[in-house]
């Protein structure tokens, strides 16, 4: 077993309102920060997990995403393995 | 002027308690994945701007992060330049 380091990024889908990442846009205009132009807010995880391989962790990472961590008509996910420590979760 | 995309990363402190992260933490246990071990939340802001570089671009975003978008006290932030269209901000 090795332990896995994952991060997950859970976006709102494209064409949905997003009304955190407008009142971001707003006060970031307000306070003079007119050169920005879209904003969009979502949110990532970082978690460990063990698992046998690099593969079987972001597929377990991905059905958690299905089953619990986005919403699948509002999000879209990613789903990255950013470290590995060996032998670590025996 | 280049518009870039930016991608800034918000994550709460480590050592500092994480409530969300501790409730995915348990929800994941409860629905059979006991080899998750620990869960931070963190928000993901996605941005377009206008600048001369992409240091420039990287430069204004750290500054809203200082300003408006993290918590200095609670979280730490990383901001990252994924993309620049050449011409498009002018």
């Amino acid at each position: 077993m090795t332990r896995y380091s994952l991060e997950i990024r859970i976006k709102p889908r494209p064409g949905l309102l997003d009304p955190e990442g407008k009142a971001i846009h707003h006060a970031l205009h307000s306070l003079g920060w007119g050169e920005v132009d879209e904003v969009r807010v979502g949110k990532v995880l970082y978690l460990d997990l063990d698992a046998d391989s690099e593969a079987a962790a972001a597929e377990a990472a991905t059905a958690m995403c299905r089953k619990l961590l986005a919403n699948p008509v509002t999000e879209d996910f990613e789903v990255a393995v950013t470290g590995a420590l060996e032998g670590a979760g025996s």
